[in-house]
């Protein structure tokens, strides 16, 4: 064994968030804390695709100036990427060149930030390092805008994403609140959340008193009925002058396929090119008549580091500098947790979970934080949402534009040949 | 002649912004501050018709605290409309009724707050209260997003919608820069201005070095060409990875066509749903294969106060007290106009313009401001747009929600019989 110090390798796994860098920013800064442990912290290029194709940006070469403004840089600074490694099994070569990756640079300590997907994958290499007599400490670093992990309270992600939905909602509510009159009566945003309504949810937010922005949400868990929406969206058109709605894209029909698919293809098998807002806009149109506009918020909603809820970009921050803790502390296979306090003010710690309970479960919104109608929150989620987007964290700016960080991402030199994946 | 303070109408007209309500908190404060001169400030519900048919708010009612907080509160808290008065020739009723509902509640002061057709409307009914022997000073209040009326150097709203547009592409843009190695490639935001390209340009700003996003801004000044918009998409993704493009609504096919318009409708005559972005990203998708997103920000953009530029704040609040000053000055068919200094560091100070010159004139983007490939803007753009998203003006939040203002609009007692307009 080499008597260098060991070194530690981060990666950012799937879709972005506002806050994931603060996530990096927790693991640089917590580890550059202690110097006499941790040798360097390498950042995968493009998460783990960095390690499989030995592509390590050397963090050492940015500066604490940089590094300290990554707390405040949206989406992922080092590059994130869509790729689930299979099991061992299945596919033995990519952990094979996972091992020889970290061996050849020295990587004890392996730090993945991404969503269930990602935990499974920490786990799996967890194991397997330690099989093959090189263990490597491998935590897990919660990131999902759809908080969907389980165990852990929520997800760093979610919680600036509900809040820009809240806001947005809150804002455009008013505008068409103030035209109803004589001109759009229906607004409709769609917002993310393929399976999970908590972003359609945290919308609900928005609405302080009756008659306000949203009127209408329509979640993922509840199967869609037709005549019962235009139904609603009638009265409140008729009893507010206009409605507002916030759709998650996972929105179904009973038969389980997605609204948006319905609607995705004409009679002659031409793809739609609307999502499920424009939709729903032309149902009510077609059907109600009223005059609408519609809006798709699409990555603006999880890049939105300008309106990120502080509470979110501390948190985000803690789960960084936790698994670093976590690593120096010995431990594998684990994940740290907001564990949400049994208190009347809103607090929270860091707790553990193990990967094992975490990967590849996903957490739906329960039955009671959705209204009996299946169009609104009820009060108890608004207790838990509501501490989610609390608190502002604005970036600095330089004539009119978020000043968001620039890395340099230095490689450190190779030391292996490429790799050239057989085909399985 | 009445021995009564005259009082003031003031109206919001046409689509709203998120400072148009500034421009009211201006024009409220200012007459307050001269009680002697101005008896009460009406608002009309919902815009001009609100002098119709009598239906004035009585802004006297509204707490101090309450009309200062207009001043950070987004769309038309008195309520807006899509009206335009006809020709005194065409509709010579809708003036005679103003003209009755101004005598009746001793209006002398009438602040119009809209684009360039309510300008036009202004103009008028300053021309007929002379006319009919009870003159009335009208003043307009410039107001629009798409800072399209002539002389002002730029149009109140138009500051705060172009920061968000600038912002919200460069956030979405790091967010595509970062997955585009696995993951989407091409992404596309489309945002308001029917005719001119200055909300599209002011995305522009949001690009500090090349290769940053927006790669491609599409004006509806410049004729959309398929080719050379494809060949560019391709030129951008192999270059920089991915393609961030921003995409007016008002884009248009050289025959004069919208291209929304076009892709708009199926071989069968179908309406289709989708806007503009989505059409053209179908388009990359079909020629070019690459994967996509698409945002729509629609009233998003234009009610977002949250990401409102300061500079934007002050000049809509300076217009509304600079208007009720014009007024009391004995002023009639004058608007108040933004003019910038000769200088380097950018400075600006209130003008004045006639009604009539400034009436039913658009003011489109100077080719000089559109780089010579059409997809851009110029240093010259760049110089003329800055100053105008500069600064941040961020509301109160409470539990993470911005704080706006709840009117109470109670309305001023009706003095005339129910407006029944005959048929014209």
């Amino acid at each position: 064994m080499s008597t260098k110090k060991p070194n530690l390798f981060y990666a950012q796994s799937g879709g972005v968030t506002a806050v994931i860098n603060a996530s990096a920013c927790g693991v640089i800064e917590t580890a550059r804390e202690h110097r006499n442990e941790i040798g360097k912290v390498y950042a995968g290029l493009n998460g783990i695709m960095g390690a499989l194709h030995e592509e390590l940006i050397d963090t050492s070469k940015e500066s604490a100036k940089t590094i300290a403004s990554l707390r405040s840089t949206p989406s992922g600074a080092f590059g994130s990427c869509r790729y689930k490694l299979k099991s061992y099994a299945e596919n033995s070569q990519e952990y094979d060149r996972l091992m020889d990756v970290f061996r050849a640079h020295n990587i004890r300590y392996f730090l993945y930030n991404g969503g269930g997907d990602s935990q499974d994958t920490a786990n799996k290499v967890s194991q397997i390092s330690l099989e093959k007599g090189f263990p490597i400490s491998c935590i897990g670093v919660p990131k999902t805008v759809d908080n969907d992990l389980p165990i852990t309270d929520n997800c760093p992600g979610f919680g600036s994403v509900a809040k820009y939905v809240a806001v947005s909602i809150r804002e455009a509510g008013l505008d068409v609140a103030s035209m109803c009159a004589s001109s759009t009566k229906v607004f409709v945003m769609e917002v993310m959340g393929r399976h999970a309504g908590w972003i359609a949810g945290a919308a609900g937010l928005a609405r302080k008193d009756i008659g306000e922005a949203p009127h209408i949400i329509l979640f993922p868990e509840i199967p869609f009925e037709k005549d019962k929406f235009l139904k609603k969206v009638q009265s409140c058109v008729k009893r507010f002058g206009y409605c507002a709605i916030v759709v998650s894209e996972g929105v179904r029909e009973k038969s389980g396929k997605f609204l948006a698919d319905a609607g995705g293809k004409d009679a002659f098998g031409h793809v739609q090119l609307g999502g499920v807002a424009p939709f729903i806009a032309e149902m009510i149109k077609q059907n109600l008549g009223y005059k609408h506009h519609w809006a798709v918020a699409d990555y603006l909603q999880r890049s939105a580091r300008h309106i990120a809820s502080k509470t979110d970009v501390e948190q985000a921050y803690a789960v960084g500098k936790a698994a670093v803790d976590f690593a120096l502390a010995g431990k594998t296979a684990v994940m740290p947790i907001i564990v949400r306090r049994q208190s009347r003010r809103y607090s929270w710690h860091i707790g553990e979970a193990k990967l094992s309970d975490v990967a590849n479960v996903e957490k739906m919104m329960p039955r009671n934080y959705i209204s009996r109608d299946g169009f609104g929150i009820t009060q108890a989620a608004r207790e838990y949402l509501s501490p989610l987007i609390k608190g502002e964290d604005y970036p600095a700016y330089k004539n009119g534009i978020p000043q968001y960080a620039t890395l340099k991402k230095i490689l450190e030199k190779k030391k292996l040949k490429a790799w050239r994946p057989k085909t399985t």
